[in-house]
């Protein structure tokens, strides 16, 4: 990042003032009876009809509408774990997201936890406050104790969205990207270089999505997961495979998919030259990618790239997903976010990129054409079709998957903000 | 209440949309340009610059302007221990308040705590997301502990509002009350019905104000407070005095001041006849007075009296306080609240009572005459003068007594809002 892009960074965070989110009124509290209503004695009247039934505060507080953004700041963004102060600037992006994209109203709460244990009492204690619980950059396999503990605990949805915001929209990616090669996702022979919270995630919800296990080659910093490793933990574990393959050089050999979420240029050109033909290639390492993105295309012109930046085309991002998870997950308050509402998500956001484009979105990429192919397999975030779309498929998969405690939402399909 | 207010108060926290409180964006997020400058990548920069120096967290998030309203829902108003998702539309409302009085934003957040350690946990694990925290209807004696234990751990402010907010506003008016009175607050004897944690709070501030330990006499619900007691925690036991007196009727006699944080209707007419000549009322129980207005004034004429009721003159409002003390707080960044804080935000409360009404305080109140006099011993909430004078007062005791970590703001006074 050059000098005068951080420094616009950081005027960005500083300017007009601090931060990047006001809290804001939305009710009158001007005259002293606007104020008897808002507070004593008027509110005791809620507090009242929430003592006797709790489905109320749905109806007389903000919680109906209402997402934290909660992390122990021990795996920020790729710059590791700095602890939970550091991360606020993220958290306030994400809440700042939320509002944006799907008009929900989101807060951020940095825990500073002495153990995974701590943290999930903590968020458990307060969980009740919101809507829904966003888990945000904590660090595996942590992570996924944290969240399973989170949501047997929680009355609310919870949500790891590096897990699982990143698994849809690369399933999404993926399942466009299988379809433009021509290939079926439940045949094809998959290299998963990176063995975190997203590629396991990313691969559990491929598995759903028709993925077979047994062409599923996943490699942590020390190569292939197999059968006869002895240092890895049992998250790990279910990924090992019985095979005498122990290096990405092995693995990628024939393979038709490399799906990276490891680091910075552990994919070369020569590995590239011997994949299967028409590869599907997800370099999702931010800020760099596993293979440069001119190096991949200068060596297979039959190849379909994504990666995890927005300065080239096939961004995967999350925002194309949590938002609008959320918004149908609330709109029906849904106990909790299930398997059949990520592959509704994913489903909605892949069928979004085979459409045409409308101007307002094209005109944001310098007049671009966008159309269905290699060089465009997801829909951009501004693209205003997401939040009716995704919402609604999540919303429709919670009521009938019966995850929902409320009917689909009347006032859908909701307007584009 | 009758039933229309009821549904007015209930249609008030139900529309336009559940809850009385949204986010909203202070920065631009149109663009991708934009969006790439709130999160990733621009937003690495203020996680390094915070990772380095965690005071940039005050520059670069919104932390420098944000409280959090906690509770775990122990002594709701004066309805009780109702649990913390009934208080959520109280916590709302002080958000609310905090926004609509000194432009602070403010966030509830409810805490479902097995006991007072664990809530303390809790609220300490989270603190730092905060500039500060007031804790709000935790019941006594256990508010106690958990403050201490809170301003012990947390690296921001704690206040507990019910405790110092309503001592500070109570001082504030007893000093203009005796001063209508002609009486001097090291002299007058006084009763204190109600030994929880308003009434303690309320007590040490009148002594930290120039009142002698040995004129107050507190009663809870058993009788008066004394060295015989054994019934009584250590909180309490600091008020015992070495006396014959055991009820109210032995101690109301012939005393300057009756401060009642008690309940409806406990102060007789009798009893208010038997106090000393120019005596000084505070009945403070809500919604029903120790003693109504009406009964209390055709009983004494020399009487001044306050309740804490808004369609009555002199209402002890805590509204008064916590806005702007922590708006002084926030902008000098001081460590805590401290007594000197305290002091300065009674003395800058009195004085706005001794100065001409500005005409759009008087219109709201129906245009009547508010001099200071027996009927108008406290601002109006609405005052605009309250939010510049009580923060600058708040601002420049913590510089003067060194508990805060910037000078004075440059931009004091600050504008009515």
């Amino acid at each position: 990042m050059t000098d005068s892009l951080r420094q616009a960074a950081l005027d960005y965070h500083a300017l007009p003032s601090p931060g990047k989110l006001s809290v804001e009124l939305t009710t009158a509290a001007e005259t002293q009876e606007d104020l008897s209503l808002a507070y004593s004695p008027g509110v005791a009247e809620p507090v009242r009809e929430i003592a006797k039934n709790p489905e109320a505060a749905y109806l007389y507080t903000g919680k109906s509408n209402l997402v934290a953004v909660i992390t122990n700041g021990s795996a920020i963004l790729g710059l590791g774990n700095l602890g939970p102060l550091a991360s606020k600037p993220v958290m306030e992006g994400k809440s700042l997201l939320f509002k944006r994209f799907a008009g929900i109203n989101s807060v951020d709460i940095e825990v500073d936890a002495s153990s995974p244990e701590q943290f999930v009492q903590t968020v458990a204690a307060i969980a009740n406050t919101f809507g829904g619980i966003n888990l945000e950059d904590i660090k595996a396999p942590e992570c996924f104790y944290i969240e399973e503990a989170l949501i047997e605990r929680c009355p609310v949805p919870v949500f790891h969205d590096d897990q699982h915001g990143t698994a849809i929209v690369t399933v999404a990616a993926m399942l466009n990207a299988l379809e433009i090669q021509d290939k079926k996702i439940h045949a094809v022979r998959m290299v998963c270089l990176g063995a975190g919270a997203a590629a396991t995630a990313c691969c559990k919800l491929l598995l759903a999505a028709g993925a077979r296990k047994e062409q599923i080659t996943m490699l942590d910093s020390r190569g292939v997961i197999h059968s006869g490793r002895t240092d890895i933990n049992a998250y790990k574990g279910e990924w090992a495979r019985d095979t005498e393959m122990r290096t990405l050089d092995d693995a990628i050999t024939g393979a038709d998919v490399f799906l990276g979420v490891s680091g910075s240029d552990l994919l070369s050109a020569e590995q590239l030259q011997r994949m299967a033909p028409k590869p599907v290639v997800f370099a999702c390492s931010n800020p760099n990618p596993e293979i440069k993105p001119e190096l991949a295309h200068s060596v297979r012109s039959d190849l379909v790239l994504a990666t995890g930046r927005s300065d080239y085309p096939n961004q995967v991002n999350n925002v194309l997903c949590f938002p609008f998870i959320f918004r149908g997950a609330l709109d029906v308050r849904a106990a909790r976010i299930n398997e059949q509402m990520k592959l509704a998500a994913i489903d909605a956001i892949r069928k979004i990129a085979h459409l045409p484009v409308p101007d307002s979105v094209r005109e944001g990429f310098g007049g671009v054409e966008l159309t269905f192919g290699p060089g465009y397999i997801l829909p951009k975030p501004t693209d205003p079709r997401l939040l009716p779309e995704v919402a609604a498929a999540v919303a429709r998969a919670a009521v009938d998957s019966g995850c929902a405690c409320l009917p689909f939402p009347e006032h859908y399909p909701l307007e584009p903000l």
